[in-house]
């Protein structure tokens, strides 16, 4: 750049800062940032404790990498090796510059924002797409088009805060050379990425519509909203993993994203993991589109969506903020994600200022640098905030509410909690597990979902992608907490078949503390046969804490073999059974999952009450089952034709019940006691069930019976057939007459 | 009892409240509280926040426990059982609720102690031994005398806090019925477990010792410090764990116990987790013997060794002050145990003040209900709190000091720790595991030490005792980062042999901050095989963070099939070489370990230079080794032959070099970067070594030569004869002549 030009520019910033632009809509930064707020945000600076630390955070952090210098190296590797990690660094680093540019006037950060874009424009000319190969819509800096999103809306962000700054034949160069180009290449020139339901495309529609709104490109605009009127794709196309490119009939663009996966309640067909990264681009959208473009009001689309969807992502975690991995989920992501502090901070300020949320903005200890973030960090700083309860939820799910759903109940402050998944395909990263649950207690899993098989970024494993065991294991219906039937997967494994149906749920009812029932029912998974679970979370004075009531009961016209695992976490401590260990090691099957478990050991039931008890994280728990002694109670363990050790050495019980129809499983998972390594002291080590059986069961009723060590019984009743809460019903077994209101009846008998 | 007798108690306690009795040696408390301390204690109650804390927390347990109810139930269990924890809880809460009586001087307390001790009194006289038949030398109360042994030094306690307070016709009761009774049966009666240098006699000493005290019983008292003069066992006897009950002219008695295990560095040679265990009859003893004998000078004995002892005893803990679990040592185990409350109290009292000891105290969150607890509680309070800096060190084994030892590495705030153990056998908790090591980042193994095979107090998991893999795992060479010739562990696992030997130290330098070195050798083990292990911590300014250089020469004069494990914690993430599973997974080798271990995979070097990476806790870790093509690569996993599931299912990668004489094994382990599943952020995952060679061998020298990604050139050479500080070296490889002084050579080529 010659010295005119040099001299041409800070002429002009002088000029900004001498003539600030007040309020007209045309001004910037108009995405995220606006003019007004950036007033207020100056005029708060030095008042609010966390906005100024998290400035000074950015702050320090942006410093660095401007000492370090930029680069742009031509792209070369996959996610986890320089050029992708480098790239993306600049593209966030890039975004923070610019909100400090608007915060603190510091022309070097316009500065460097401004460099990096010059030598992307330089470079992006005549980039030819990536290197790798593996994607089915390889990016130009990334391997795929779904990081030059990312890219864009970050860059977006970026070009906003210095926009006013540059030279009107600065921002001709770069809307000419670079944006305009980069936007065209991930939306026309990619449909099968950019013009589908999916995270990636919600991706590429908020890149596209942001980099319009700084553009004030209407074209964009309108493509990022409504996707593209002719995409030339045929409908029935899939994707890499399996997913649905086309669907006949369906939309396209962000406004369809918003209202294909997501359900009134919130809830992300995906699940939570994808949820969270798909909510920024949402998010940080409808912001722009709620500062540029307010007539559009996304922010009630769809009755509000967008922000309940925030309440129910939160929901969806655990007592330590990490999402239950529900689907393809990798483990230990929270809502501390930078994503989700997004999220939090735009669901307090856009939203309805709920206290509660302030807490995890709290915990989070950062905010954006952003009027939401600012308005968060004054509240925080006000004493405003409420601690966050979650509670027990049913999420609906489906575009309108009616394909299953997902449900948490919770005992105490987050004490147990159960999820319990009877929800919709959930799109290419959906698991075949209609009807499986997972268990927590507090931050630790008890009873675990095995969540995805990748290493996400870390390039030693597969180039930080999906392993092949993702698809062989982890999606397979025997790699969870649900029945498999004849050792095939729901649906047998097949995409689009399992992407008709969903399951249907029977009744949600929380009303009541001591005792929570969530039950619903499969019937596509296998044709001809019903699943219908009945899960309760009780409460019972004659127990030490809550335990979980599992009621399986299978209608089917063909005789079965049946397995229903238990994936428990921890240190086998005592079985009531006797079981034999092979010699060898070798797989229980050679597909369906089967061929990545290792039979370690096989017993029988030694009596119609089949017990195991483990150790985890300090805790024990008891499997309590009613069996028959001609069950087969098998110890599996992962990690079979796992030639490169992507998998983890986890343990299951399987309970196996062959050539049988109807039938009915029952089960109690109940937490006991305690044990210190440092006290070295054991407390409550035994289960208090002494007797668990399946009292009743017809079309009407199924009917479990507990006993304790006191000989205590308790009765759980499920009604299988009216569930209205009004409902009376009656029930004889043996000389007991049982008469309750509502869809379940407990009690501990006189 | 009768109405008169409370009245005359009642009596008594009013004259010992109006007639204090003050000064005089006969008087009590006398143990651990004395009379002086107690008056020091109640003149600063409500002025001590760490100390009121403390007797609020025992007052509300001990008031819980006397709501509840005194129960001294017939004994019955083994640990973990209702019986034995019970009267466990009741030696505990007596002592607790005796402190109570004399620090807030409420009746309640004593009469919750007298009313306890007479319900003893009237069980003792008829008991038989206990049922449970498991133990070389069974208690009354408890299945082992070591556990009465446990109660009588508790009770000594209550007791002596009480006994002013008692008639003298209720003392001479409880004396004759209850103490001299119950001391002699743990002493004359089971000489087999009294009369030996063992953890277990300590506690016999200690409670003959102490109730000796009590009683004024100069007999019990000469038989704590010496023993039993004629005890009639056999020399070479052995009990259950294979230990030596008596070796030919060895002393017995307190001071023995004191004299044999301990080295002058405080060294125990059972490993921190039995000295962890032995260390509260040893100080509480001394105390004792210090207050009511102070001529004894038992503090003093053998150069102030105890104190010295609780030193290196806080030295063997990890970042998170859990103990290095060498020989059998339960993972866990911390100083925040209440015996090292005890002994971090007292070490501050009664030894040099060290105001690095208070601030363990204030992690421990609790002191002592005596005068040693208000001095740290007070002494916090006043701020003279200093962070405890643990540093390399390297701990003499022997009574002596000259059968080995155990050494620390240490770099930075505990960033990393590498605990080298070439130490004597280590009497019968002791592992045969020569040269082995294990390596901490912070608080997470990187490398581990298997530990013990033991759920102790588990009642589920055998009866909470040693579980059968404890001998057949735990205890083998196989199971040790350290190397296995030809399939047999160390001294062929014949513990009358290992215990005649021990490694020698070659030498200990940490001279530097950035290069420290460890080296010995081990010529036993094996007879006519030499094995020479060096251990060098280096922080290099070529290298992101400090790494190992692992230097296992061996000189043998025979052909031997060599094994070096390494049991790396986590996920493998690459290997440099090609491998194969098999379709089933087999045992290894059908003993000494062997059997319980699958081959999981098996591969050859690639090239010179192996390497394995893996991700632990999100940091990742790289070995790279010099190898052979005729090396053999052996992925190895834990759970064969298990077959009460006893064993975790950890991971091994086994180098195996076949036919081979003498031999180097040099390896680097080296940690970088970080991984984290919030923000998926992947940073340094790759190995910075490119290749590692053994330069040259002989004799006199063995140098490694490490070049990394930058090529630059690093090279090790330790000198394997004169090792003063003063001598110098030259040695040419190739045409590059190296000359140093000292024992090692470090140095970045040019």
């Amino acid at each position: 750049m010659t010295m005119i030009v040099n001299n041409v520019i800070r002429l002009l910033t002088l000029m900004t800062l001498i003539f600030p632009l007040i309020g007209h809509a045309s001004e910037h930064p108009r995405l995220i940032l606006t003019k007004d707020g950036v007033d207020t945000i100056r005029k708060n600076l030095g008042q609010v404790p966390l906005f100024d630390a998290s400035v000074e955070r950015v702050k320090e952090a942006v410093d660095a990498e401007i000492a370090l210098g930029i680069d742009t190296p031509i792209p070369r590797d996959y996610s986890g090796g320089y050029t992708h990690e480098r790239h993306k660094r600049n593209f966030r680093t890039a975004q923070q510059a610019g909100a400090l540019f608007q915060i603190l006037q510091d022309e070097k950060y316009a500065r460097y924002v401004r460099d990096m874009l010059f030598q992307y424009e330089a470079m992006y000319k005549d980039l030819p797409v990536h290197p790798k190969e593996r994607s089915y819509a390889r990016g130009k800096l990334f391997w795929q088009c779904l990081n030059d999103s990312n890219w864009l809306v970050f860059m977006a962000q970026a070009y906003d805060a210095i926009y006013t700054w540059l030279s009107e034949r600065e921002r001709q160069q770069l809307n000419r050379n670079l944006f305009r180009p980069f936007a065209d290449f991930i939306s026309l020139q990619n449909p099968k990425f950019y013009n589908r339901v999916h995270n990636h495309s919600t991706w590429g529609n908020a890149a596209v519509g942001m980099i319009g709104l700084v553009m004030n490109d209407e074209e964009l605009i309108a493509r990022a909203l409504y996707g593209i009127a002719d995409d030339g794709l045929e409908a029935g196309l899939k994707d890499d993993d399996g997913g649905f490119i086309k669907v006949e009939g369906q939309k396209a663009g962000f406004l369809a994203n918003l209202e294909e996966p997501f359900s009134p309640d919130g809830y992300y067909t995906e699940g939570p993991y994808y949820q969270r990264y798909a909510m920024y681009p949402f998010l940080i959208f409808a912001i722009a589109m709620h500062n540029a473009r307010p007539e559009m009001k996304v922010f009630e689309h769809k009755d509000g969506v967008l922000l309940k969807a925030v309440d129910a992502l939160l929901n969806l975690t655990d007592a330590d903020g990490e999402f239950f991995p529900l689907n393809d989920g990798q483990k230990g992501m929270s809502y501390h994600s930078g994503s989700l502090v997004t999220a939090v901070d735009i669901a307090y300020h856009y939203g309805n200022r709920n206290p509660q949320l302030l807490s995890i903005a709290h915990t989070q200890n950062q905010v954006l640098l952003d009027q939401a973030g600012l308005q968060v960090a004054m509240d925080i700083r006000d004493g405003k905030t409420q601690p966050f309860l979650k509670q027990s939820v049913n999420l609906t799910d489906g575009p309108d509410g009616t394909q299953g759903g997902v449900g948490v109940l919770r005992y105490g402050d987050e004490d147990l909690s159960l999820v319990f998944k009877y929800a919709a395909q959930g799109l290419s990263h959906g698991h075949y597990d209609k009807l499986s649950y997972s268990l927590y207690d507090k931050g630790d899993e008890v009873i675990q979902d095995y969540g995805l098989t990748r290493f996400v970024n870390i390039e030693q494993k597969g180039g930080g992608n999906y392993l092949k065991e993702n698809k062989t294991w982890a999606k397979q219906t025997i790699a969870h907490n649900t029945l498999t039937l004849n050792q095939a997967s729901h649906f047998n494994g097949d995409y689009a078949t399992g992407s008709q149906h969903h399951s249907e749920l029977h009744f949600f009812d929380a009303s009541r503390s001591d005792v929570q029932v969530l039950s619903a029912r499969e019937t596509n998974a296998y044709p001809g046969t019903e699943m219908h679970r009945t899960m309760a979370m009780i409460k019972s004075p004659t127990f030490e804490k809550p335990f979980v009531l599992d009621i399986m009961k299978v209608v089917s016209g063909t005789r079965n073999e049946y397995d229903l695992p238990l994936y428990f976490m921890g240190q086998v401590m005592k079985t009531n059974f006797a079981y034999q260990s092979p010699p060898s090691l070798n797989p229980l099957g050679n597909k369906n999952g089967y061929q990545h478990l290792y039979l370690e050991a096989k017993g029988y039931p030694a009596s119609e009450t089949t017990q195991l008890s483990w150790l985890n994280q300090g805790k024990f728990y008891t499997l309590t089952s009613s069996t028959s002694t001609t069950d087969e109670l098998l110890f599996a363990r992962l990690g079979a034709n796992d030639p490169d050790f992507n998998l983890r050495r986890d343990a299951a019980l399987i309970i196996r019940r062959r050539d049988t129809g109807n039938t009915v499983f029952a089960s109690a998972i109940e937490p006991h006691g305690s044990y210190s390594p440092v006290s070295e002291l054991s407390v409550n080590s035994s289960s208090n069930i002494s007797n668990l059986k399946v009292m009743a069961d017809n079309s009407d009723y199924t009917a479990v019976a507990i006993e304790d060590r006191k000989k205590q019984l308790s009765v759980f009743i499920v009604a299988n057939k009216d569930v209205s809460a009004s409902k009376r019903h009656k029930l004889k077994i043996g000389q007991q007459l049982y008469r309750w209101k509502g869809p379940y009846h407990f009690a501990i008998e006189e």
